[in-house]
C-alpha cells in the first residue's frame, strides 16, 4: 500500500481524500494543515490531522505527499521544499512560470532521489496531454483550447476587489459558433472575444452604484475588456442558492491535414464536463501519485510532468491485463 | 535523421509516405513490396522500391520498418520476423489476439535488442489510450466506445461473399440517442443494436434476387443479425461516385462519479472525425516510429504498446520546449 499524505485541506485536499477511497493500492496516512489541527475535522476515521510544521517527522512514514495549495504563493515554496522529503505531486497551474518552477523542483528532487510530478490536473494536465498527442499526430494542423462553462476564480476575485461589490462569481463560457468552426476543420483565426463569453453574477453592497460597477467590470484590462461581458446583479440569497457550485469543463480541438495534396481533414477532440472541478482534479493527482511511485521503482528521480509518464503507470492494472482488456 | 522503411504499399503504406513528409526528423529510405517492384511506382523521387525478399540486405541501412500489412495473415508473421532486423511498428488490430502477438513479438525483439511497437493506430491506439487514461482517472465509472460513421472492411467483405453481389460497402453508424445517454453520465446498459446502425450499399449482379440478398445480409449471424440494418441497392456508377471514400471516426466516452457520496458526475469524451482513415492511422504510426527510436536510446528493447510510451516521445520538440509551449 502506498502511504499518501495531503498537504492542505481545502476543496482540492477534500477531493484527494475522496479519490483515495477508490484507489485500492493507496491509503490516506495523514492530513497536514497550516491551521490549528484541532480545528480541522476530516471525513476519514483514524487518520491524523497534523500541523504542517511537523511534517519532517513523517519522513519515514509517508511515500507520496500531494500538495493542495495555491499556485501564487504556496506551491513555488512547498513543492521544492517537500520534494526533499517525499515523492510529491502538485497542480501548479501558472502556465508562464512552469519552466522556472520545474527547474527549482527538479534540483530539489534530484538531491534526495525523489520524483516530483508538477502541473498535474486538467489544464495543465489532461488538456496538455491532448494538445501534445494531437500535435504529434497531426503536425500540419492547429489546435484551440476552450474552457467552460465554468467558474474562473481569478476573474471572480477581480470583481470582488471592486468598490461596492460584496460577492461575485464569473463564468467563462465557450462560444458555440467558434467551437463549430474549429470542429469543421477550417482552422479559423479567433480573437479572445470570439472564443469565450464572460458572465458575471454580482452581489452589490447596499446603496452601491451598480452602473459604475458594471462599467468598471466591462472595461477592466486583461480580465474583461477584450471580451463580451454580461453582468447580472442578484441578491445574496440567490447567490448562495444558485452560484455555489464548482462545475467546469472545456474542449481541446485540433484539426489537421493529411494526404499527398493535403486534401483530407482530420479532427481530434477531447472534452471534459465536470460537476466538481476540484474533485476531478484530485482524481488526476491521485493517478499521478501512483505513477510517481512506479517511476521511482524504475530508478527515476527529479521533476516530471504528465508528458513524461507512460500511460500504463496511471493504472493499478498490470500491463498484461491492460493489453487484454482495453487495448 | 531516422531512416524509415515501409513494408507494403497499399493505402496504409501510401499514408506513411505522406506522413513522413511532415516529419522533419525522419526520412523515407525504401519501400518494400511483395509485388514485382517494377510494377509499383511511389510518390517520392529517389526512393527505391525493393522486393520484400531483399529486406535482409537493408539491415544496416534502416532504423525503423513500418509494417503496413493486414492483421489476419501478414502481421502475425512479419512483425516477429522483422523485429529481428529493425525497430518495427505495426497496426495489429485483432483485439482478441493481442496477448499472443505481443508474446511472440516480445521474444523476437528482445533477442536482438530492438523495440517493436504493436497495435498502433486509433483503435487499438488512440482510443485505447483514452480508455486507459479515463479509467485511471475515474475508477468508479464506465466507458463506451462508438465507431463511425465509417466503413467496416470486414462487414463489406462479408456482404461481397453473398451470391449475386458484385460489390458492397457497409457503414457503421453510431446511434445519436445512445451517444446522448452515455454523455449524460447515466451509464446505460446498451445492446449492440442500441449503439450502432449498419447501412449497406450493394451492387447486385444482373438478374440477382435482391430480396434474397437483403434477407441474407440482415440475418447474417455475428455481422448483422444483432443490429438494425438498412440495405440499399445501387448501380455501379453510383457506387463508384459515392462510396469510394475512406472516412471514419468514433467516440470514447467515460462517465464516472466523484465526491464523498458519489454525488458528482464527470464525463470525459475523446472523438475522431477523419476524412481518411488510413492516412490518419499512418500519422499515428509515424509518431510512434519516432517514439521507438527514443525508447531504444533509453536502452529499452522488446514489444511495447501505446500504453508504455511517455507522451513526450511522440513529439520532435524537446521536453523544455513542450513545457514552455503546450503544458
Amino acid at each position: 500500500m502506498v502511504r499518501v499524505g495531503i498537504m492542505g485541506y481545502g476543496n482540492l485536499g477534500k477531493g484527494i481524500e475522496c479519490a483515495l477511497r477508490d484507489a485500492k493500492d493507496m491509503t490516506l496516512t495523514a492530513v497536514f494543515t497550516r491551521r490549528s489541527p484541532e480545528t480541522v475535522s476530516i471525513q476519514t476515521a483514524g487518520v491524523p490531522v497534523c500541523s504542517a510544521e511537523e511534517i519532517t517527522d513523517w519522513k519515514e512514514k509517508l511515500d507520496v505527499l500531494i500538495l493542495c495549495g495555491g499556485s501564487a504563493t504556496d506551491l513555488p515554496e512547498q513543492t521544492k521544499q517537500y520534494a526533499k522529503l517525499f515523492h510529491v505531486v502538485d497542480s501548479f497551474d501558472t502556465h508562464a512560470k512552469i519552466p522556472e518552477h520545474f527547474a527549482a523542483v527538479d534540483a530539489a528532487a534530484k538531491e534526495t532521489g525523489h520524483v516530483a510530478m508538477i502541473s498535474v490536473g486538467w489544464d495543465p494536465g489532461m488538456f496538455s496531454l491532448n494538445r501534445l498527442y494531437a500535435e504529434a499526430i497531426l503536425p500540419d494542423g492547429k489546435h484551440e483550447t476552450f474552457w467552460g462553462k465554468g467558474v474562473s476564480q481569478g476573474h471572480s476575485d477581480a470583481i470582488r476587489r471592486i468598490e461596492g461589490v460584496k460577492n461575485a462569481k464569473q463564468y467563462t463560457i465557450p462560444i458555440e459558433d467558434a467551437l463549430k468552426k474549429v470542429r469543421s476543420g477550417e482552422q479559423p483565426e479567433l480573437t479572445a472575444r470570439q472564443k469565450h463569453l464572460r458572465e458575471c453574477f454580482v452581489v452589490a453592497e447596499e446603496g452601491a452604484d451598480t452602473k459604475k460597477i458594471e462599467e468598471t467590470i466591462k472595461t477592466m484590462p486583461n480580465y474583461f475588456a477584450d471580451y463580451d461581458t454580461i453582468v447580472h446583479f442578484i441578491d445574496e440569497k440567490t447567490f448562495a442558492a444558485e452560484h455555489s457550485g464548482m462545475a467546469h469543463g472545456g474542449f481541446v480541438i485540433r484539426s489537421g491535414k493529411t494526404g499527398l495534396a493535403k486534401e483530407h481533414t482530420a479532427v481530434i477532440e477531447y472534452s471534459l464536463q465536470l460537476d466538481s472541478n476540484p474533485e476531478f482534479t484530485a482524481n488526476v493527482l491521485v493517478a499521478y501519485a501512483r505513477a510517481a511511485m512506479r517511476l521511482s521503482a524504475d530508478g527515476v528521480s527529479g521533476c516530471k510532468t504528465v508528458f513524461d509518464v507512460p500511460p500504463a503507470y496511471l493504472s493499478d492494472k498490470s500491463g498484461e491485463e491492460l493489453r487484454k482488456t482495453i487495448l
